[in-house]
C-alpha cells in the first residue's frame, strides 16, 4: 500500500502554492492611513510602489513556473515513496519562505546583502526540484509505465534551467557584477526558446 | 501527454479564488484598539465602514462571476496546451491583485485617481478571459468533442459582457462623467436578462 | 450540460471554509512587542485573552457545523442549477464575513450593540442554508435519484435548528434578556439529542 | 448513506494544513520600516531572527508529520462516521492554534512559562490522533476491508510516537530540566530508525 494517495500530495501542493502566491501581494506597501488625500499624493505613492509591484509579478511568475514543473513531474509518476514525500515537504517549506525573502527585494538598492535571502531561496528550490526528479528516475517503480526515456530526460534538462540560472546569479555576485533581479526571469526565455515543443515523438 | 492534468489547473484556480475572496474581507477597516467603548462609538464606526462593506460585497460578487465564467469555460474543454496555461497563470496573477486595488475603493471620493487601479484590474481580467476562450475556440483539439458551436458562441458572447462594461467605465471617465462603482455590477443585470436560459437546444 | 461540475463548487466551498476557519485565529490579540518579559506578565496576558480563545473555538465549531451541513446537502444532490449556485455564492460571502463580525465578540461586555454583527451574520447563514435546501427539494432534477423523502425531510428539520437558535437569540435581545454567547452552541446539543441516528430506515 | 463523502474531509484537511503551514511564516518578525539601511543592520536583523526561522522550520515539519499521519490513516479507511468527523474537526481546530502558540516560541528564554502553550497544543494534537485511530480500529466498518491487522497495529504504534514525546516533554519540565525545543523533532529520529520499512509483509 502506498504511503499516501497521490491525489493528496497534489492537493496540499496546490493549496500551499495558491496561498503563497496570494499572500505575496501583501508585500506591496499599502499607504499609511490618511497619507493619501489628493490625486498628486496618490500618484507619488504609486510611483514609490511600482518596483514592488514588478517584483511581486516576477516572484508570482517564478512560483507559477515551479508549480508547473512539479505538476509536470507528478503527471509522469505513478506513486510516491517516503523519501520522495520528505523531499517534497522540504520543497514546500522552501516555497512558503518565498513571501518572506521576497519582501526584502524592494530594499536591494541600498542594502545589497538583502538579496542573498531570495537568492538562497531560489537556489534551494531549484536544487530540491532536480533532486526529486533524480530520485524518481532512479526508482523506476515510481514512474508511469508509459513514460519514455526521451521524455524523462527532456524533463530532467528542463528542470536544470532554474538551477543553472541560480548558479549564474551567485557567480555574478562573486564576480562583483552585482544582483540583477531580471536574471530570475531568464528561465522563461530559455524555456520558451529551447523547450517549447517537447522531445521529438513524445510531444 | 498533456502538459499537466486538467484537474490540477482547476484546483489551483479554486485555491487562488478562494483565498483572494476570503482575504478581501481584511480590507474592511477594523476599529483602532480602545476606540470603541460605548454603543454610540460602535454605531459611528459601523457608519464609517458601511461603504467599505458594500465595496467588499461588490468585489466578492465580481470575483465570484469570473470564477463561474472560468469553470464554465473549463467545463467545455477537454485539455489545455501551454499557451492556455500561461494565459491562465496571467489571469490568476491579475486576480491576486484584486484585494490590493480594491483596498483603494474607499478613498474614491477625495482621490478620484485612485479608481484607476481597480478599473485597470477589472479591464485586464475581462481581456484575458475573452483571450483564453478565443484561444480555446481556435484550437479545436482543446475542446470537449460534444461541444456544439451554438454553445461555444453563446459563451463567447457571455464573456464579452464584463469587457463591454469595463470599456464603458473607461469611456465614462474620459467623458468626465466620473467613476460609478455600481457600474461593475451591471454584468449581473445583463447576464440575468439576456443569458439566463442558455442557447436554444444546448441549454 | 450543467453550469459547472459539482466537484468545483465543493472545492471552492472547502477552500473558503478552510481559509476562514484558519484566519479567525488571527482575531486573538497578540501581546504588544516587548510587553511580556516575565512569567507573571505572560500569565496576565493569557488571562486577558482566555475569553477570545473560547470565542474563537465557538466560532470554529459553528463554521464546522455549517460546513458539515453543506456537505450533507451536496452529498444528496446530483447537480446544481444557476439559482442554487448564486445562493451558494451568497452563502460563501456570508461565511467570509465571520472573521470580521467575530472580531467584535470580545467587546460584548462594554458594548452590547457590537453583538448585533455576529447575530445578523449567523441569522443570514442559517436563512440561506434553509433556502438552498428548500430550492433543491422543490427542483427534483437536482437531487440524487436514490434520495428518499424521509431523509430529505429529516435534513430539512436538521437545517432548521440553527435558524431556530438565531431567532431565539433575537427574541432574547428584544426581551431584554441580553446576549448569551453560549446560545450559539445550542445546536450541537439539539443535534446530539434528536438528530443522532438519522431517520429510521434511511440511516 | 455516509454522513459526508470521504474526499471532502480530505479536502478540508488539506486546505487547513496548507494555510496553517503557510501562515506560520508570518510569525517571523519583519524589520521595522526604515530600520535597515546598511548591510550591517541587515546582518544584525538576520541574526536576531535566525532562531525564529529555525522555530518556524521545526513547526512546519511537525505539522507536515501530522499531515502525513492523518493521510496514512485516511488511506486505510473506507468511510467515516459522525463521531470520527467530530474528532477530526476538533483535531483541525487544534492545528489552527499552532501559528498562535508557535508565535511565543521566540520568547522562551526569558519567559519559560510561554512554552506551556505550544506544549499543550502538541500534546492535544497527539492525543486526538491516537484517539481517532483507536476509534477507527474499534469500528471495523470504517476500515478498508483489505487492511491487515499487522498494518493497523503498526500504524497504532507509529501514532504513539508523538504522544510519547509530548509526555516526555511534560516530565522534563516537571523534573526541572527545562524546555528543550529540539525534543519535538525527536519523532523524526524515532520514526526514521524504527518505522522505516513498514510491518513485515504489509510494507
Amino acid at each position: 500500500m502506498d504511503p499516501i494517495s497521490k491525489v493528496n500530495l497534489e492537493r496540499i501542493t496546490n493549496g500551499i502554492y495558491a496561498f503563497t502566491m496570494t499572500l505575496m501581494v501583501r508585500n506591496i506597501t499599502t499607504p499609511v492611513a490618511g497619507s493619501i488625500t489628493t490625486d498628486t499624493s496618490f500618484v507619488l505613492y504609486l510611483v514609490s510602489v511600482i518596483l514592488e509591484i514588478i517584483d511581486f509579478a516576477g516572484a508570482f511568475l517564478i512560483l507559477g513556473m515551479f508549480w508547473l514543473f512539479y505538476f509536470q513531474m507528478f503527471h509522469r509518476m505513478k506513486t510516491f515513496d517516503f523519501r520522495f514525500i520528505y523531499l517534497h515537504l522540504l520543497s514546500l517549506m522552501i516555497v512558503v519562505f518565498v513571501p518572506f525573502t521576497q519582501s526584502f527585494a524592494s530594499m536591494s538598492d541600498e542594502v545589497p546583502a538583502s538579496n542573498i535571502l531570495f537568492q538562497v531561496n531560489y537556489l534551494a528550490l531549484s536544487l530540491v526540484l532536480v533532486w526529486q526528479w533524480h530520485h524518481a528516475r532512479t526508482h523506476i517503480e515510481l514512474l508511469e509505465p508509459a513514460l519514455e526515456e526521451t521524455e524523462a530526460s527532456f524533463l530532467a534538462k528542463k528542470f536544470l534551467v532554474p538551477l543553472g540560472v541560480a548558479v549564474l546569479g551567485v557567480a555574478f555576485i562573486w564576480a562583483g557584477i552585482g544582483y540583477i533581479d531580471i536574471l530570475y526571469l531568464a528561465p522563461f526565455v530559455v524555456l520558451g526558446l529551447f523547450f517549447r515543443s517537447g522531445p521529438v515523438k513524445a510531444g
